[in-house]
């Protein structure tokens, strides 16, 4: 009987860290997707990720709204709770074989710990990595409640076991993310005009000569500060000249103080060469990175698809310290002296060469060939 | 100024194992207790231990119902969210500078998920020790949320680091618990009448030539045996004869087994050799134990507590598997007749020299000093 | 299209009073029943429910475990909260036409406010009656928030409607419950040993002459008083000497008082001439109420059923205060002097004749065809 | 000994409708406020409503996330769940002798069922009043749940016992919100800047000439039409071309349709005559609508307070059909032609002469006094 695969998918990111997986196990015989979609996935804010993945085929198992709002830390525990707390309904109501968790953001701990006290299998993907902040706390403690580790890396794999996990149980798929932008590199065109397909606000501009893109995030532990740094980074932005399209951030405490920076910005200064959108389709999206001249700013998305693709990234602040990357990142503090200057040293420099630390393209396929057909426990012991 | 020390109880078996704490934190001058409880340590059927901790005079700081009725581990998985949803609206208001989490029950976690996020510094007492079912995966996913481990042993300190904490974080305190057995010391006279003093349910009988205490939960990751479990041990203690002391287990799913079992039992057997208590003042209880020929079931009081004051001890299963244990501990199956041998020649043994593994009887003193002294930080990075 | 009819059952006592209706539906070629069990339904202390569901042949459509447990009213409370959280979650997935609230019982109100909440049209069954505590505030609470009304009598009819309801959303249908009392008219016989059939506790004993039955809940408001009342009914039924089947109480802020009530007195009297059941199928146990000698406690099956079935009753104390009744009912203060006198007067008396206060049997067909003709909207506005 | 009165605050119109029984409470010997913030009045998004309430010098017993974000009614409902939930911890903490909870908001009723289920008496501020929408069936819930009715108008009172409530519980104090506009009466001028004091984003203008005040919310149960009728609303302001202050909506299912609808509308257009604000203090709110030309919208602003101060109002949809209004009041369907027209014929009135339909003045008194002195009870029946 087909094993049912039970899959939560919580924010923007994770969708593209784990699209060519769903899609596997969607194809796979002996594996049965149950897909539920819940948290800031679910909401406009936040770029309306859910109309991108039923656009993209995938039938919704169950909806579960769970972020509760606020501006401070709080709300990111209570969101956590709530989101446990009917997980575990929807779990009991689906009884699946293994509950896959992605990443490390903070909705991810509670789909860990209720699969963990149901007594059910956990794979999680992208364990094993080093980061800053909060992420760097749930990351590990997820993989102290997973059954089934898919890392990235080998690094991730060796940290993984060194944390006592059995090695047995870790597996270097490489990342799903990779598998995209794999994809893509059949024909690397940009394809669609930007402005006329995402609409979003701000100036339009002529981009034949280039641009940049920019995406930063509030690094949760300093949210006070998210204002200042957003600021910081439209400064030398805006001061480059270079045209230049920004994504709005991800829910997380802190996000409405980059928000509100960004709103802020807007209405003292005339940002002629910047416009923001709040989400694209992944492969748009990565056929927009591939075509940029540097991507600027804190995502995890310029350590990992920019190293496959060969984009230039200058990456700001404490938010990827500690991230295996290649020699496409410069890192700089936030500070808009120090990110403009690396922007013209990256823009100047052009593409690198294709780099596989963070996969081959290929993880998806491993991860539900793993699924398939490793044996399943919820049970575990320290190696040690 | 004073800091702010908040400690979350949710459990009989917790509050024994942080009361020498309390009482240091409690009286520390550079320190401010702010005590929590809640869970199954405000219920009747687990023991009114909240009673308990008012009567040894400490301020309940608040009160938290958190316990989702229910006969499987959904039940566990939803309690933990609803702790956590409401330990952070707590702390919001509490303000504390540090937050402390004992052992590893499962709302032990709401505890270090909340703290975590809130960007409170956690203090875990009792990590870095290995066991059998899902406490395994409990301890070890607060270990990677917390920033200050105050272990019992050696050997727990060496696993808490090798899973990548900071050396500089970890202090081998001694387990609190054994604080409370080292206070009996002095007089370890048994200087009550437990029928009188604590009522209970079952017969009464002559103890002056002495009597077997058990203490039986169900093992979580195997619930639905809960009930076989207990009959094995309710038969072996029947035909032993001798004078019996029995403990009701704990809020656990599969609980309800446990107590099923022991409700049926005694419906089909008159059980003239045992008495049913719900809880005991823990000095009491120390008093009990020290004076009982051995202890029977799969506490980890067996194991912890009794290696300190040399009870023997017949250990059933594999709840306790991987702990460091004394020499007065005899490991036996869930097996009527394993048990019932092992009862006979632990009863025949007589007491066991005292050992210190899991503490001398100072942690408590020692976690309170550190508590006052060390930097705080919420901030934490894989030691390697 | 078939309209989608949610209903959620939360209790033993809501089963019964819609399983006729539920029936109905299910048959109805118009409507989809969506059948969502929750609460005390779920739980083996409470008659583990969904097992007589389930063998009734209907379909599940989703559980939600939702009782917090405690020994006071915050429990209630924070129960009907958590049942509100999750409730929206599954209707938001279910998409219901119409949901069902049934009764007064707390977790009725976390069905009608979510219906509300999401602009769904709510149906409540057994408005407008009078009782005495909470159970009041709660019933009307939901006549507010309802846009139809299936009431039992008359007098509930003219009641809903001087609340301001509109004279066009009130139907008389009297209420399913009786429709199921209906159903065991062609056969009566006691056709089924009790004690073989249900196992229970407490002593077995020969019926030939005639048995009493009895059901007792805590008055929520009164709840410390629970213990006392049931202590008194005890006492009544002990030295009555006649057989006696006494059923378990529902879950309650206070049940626990009640069921302490019980297990004290069983500790103490040799009660041979009671024996305990925790549930029994709907059609068994209204053949047992139908053959016994009288009804005793504060069930409103005294009330409802027992009119229609003509079974005399002693009710005690003031939980169906304010409810309409029949001859068959004697009503006593709760002292076992009265109790007992009151017993020995109804069972001296013997069957009344058949009333039909409370319906004529045919409320499930009623209900479902309304359901499926009526003109369906969320909105309301008060009649005057 | 005094009693303790505990207040549940979650939105900013809550709060100027219920600070002047705030301070009268505050202020009474007999009396002990606790003050609970929570919901929207925790949130910047909603106005920081919070800042104010502290800077009014009112000290806050506890704060209580429980905003659950989304774009539809379920949001509503879960945060009324989440409410539900973290109100009986709270309660259960504080132990008031009366809860106060204020109007229609959906988180009233968390309020109203928490204190009921507790056995708390719970006393409703502006029940009885009939207008469009779920706050109907909210209103009325509450009405069914509260034990003293301080309600604003006679006619209010006369609703509220034909709904069937005890008259001696129903008590006709005006409306707190009233006594804040009263306040302003001894000086009616303008006495800042608003650009300067409250920043705000869009033109700045000369309004020496007079200005219009903007207050429009999304229509709960058409929330998919909040952004159209915000968006004609918006068209008629513009042709206008008179100076205007606007305020952001409420949270509320739909409110991110309303602010969508805004910002879009201000990309598209360059509406040099709008300024917009969050929040403003009650008091230069007040003197910033006396001092209005006319108020247009959907607030219950311009129903109540506007006619007490005699200032012209364009009332939009349905917002709020069936409540008592002065001659002040010009009702218009949502269409910019008609909203326009409206406009005109109300600037070109100018002020009307003081109706104290919702109250003199003196409403908060009243209450605080009430509150030290009506017996108290949670338990009720219906009067008929």
């Amino acid at each position: 009987m087909a094993r049912n695969i039970c899959v939560v998918v919580t924010a923007r990111p994770s969708y593209s860290r784990i699209k060519s997986a769903l899609r596997a196990i969607d194809d796979h015989p002996d594996l049965n997707l149950q897909l539920v979609v819940g948290a800031s996935a679910l909401l406009h804010r936040y770029g309306d990720t859910i109309d991108y993945i039923e656009r993209d085929g995938f039938d919704i198992t169950a909806r579960v709204y769970m972020v509760v709002e606020g501006e401070n830390p709080i709300a990111s525990a209570k969101s956590t709770g709530l989101g446990l707390v009917e997980l575990a309904t929807i779990m009991d109501n689906l009884k699946p074989d293994v509950v896959i968790t992605i990443a490390d953001r903070y909705e991810t701990l509670a789909t860990a710990v209720a699969a963990s006290y149901m007594n059910l299998p956990v794979a999680h993907v992208q364990g094993g990595e080093v980061t800053g902040s909060i992420d760097e706390k749930v990351r590990h403690a997820v993989t102290k409640l997973s059954n089934l580790h898919f890392v990235a890396t080998q690094k991730a794999a060796e940290r993984v076991q060194r944390m006592g996990e059995d090695p047995e149980s870790v597996f270097v798929t490489g990342c799903p993310s990779i598998d995209l932008a794999a994809s893509i590199m059949k024909n690397t065109e940009l394809d669609f005009d930007p402005f006329v397909k995402y609409g979003g606000v701000g100036s339009t501009f002529d981009i034949s000569d280039g641009y940049l893109v920019v995406m930063q995030h509030p690094v949760t532990t300093e949210y006070k500060e998210a204002r200042r740094q957003v600021t910081e980074t439209l400064h030398a932005v805006h001061e480059s000249g270079l045209p230049t399209f920004w994504f709005w951030p991800n829910v997380d405490a802190g996000s409405d103080g980059t928000s509100k920076g960004i709103r802020i910005f807007r209405e003292q200064n005339h940002t002629a060469n910047i416009h923001f959108f709040r989400n694209m389709s992944p492969i748009d999206f990565l056929r927009l990175i591939y075509n940029s001249r540097t991507v600027v700013g804190n995502s995890s998305v310029g350590i990992r698809e920019c190293s496959f693709l060969g984009v230039p990234v200058v990456n700001i602040g404490s938010r990827q310290t500690g991230r295996e990357r290649g020699s496409n990142v410069v890192d700089v503090e936030s500070d808009r002296t120090s990110i403009l200057a690396a922007i013209r040293q990256q823009v100047g420099h052009g593409h690198f060469p294709q780099e596989n630390i963070y996969g081959d393209g290929k993880a998806g396929e491993r991860i539900a060939e793993l699924l398939a057909t490793v044996p399943l426990s919820f049970e575990k012991r320290l190696a040690y």
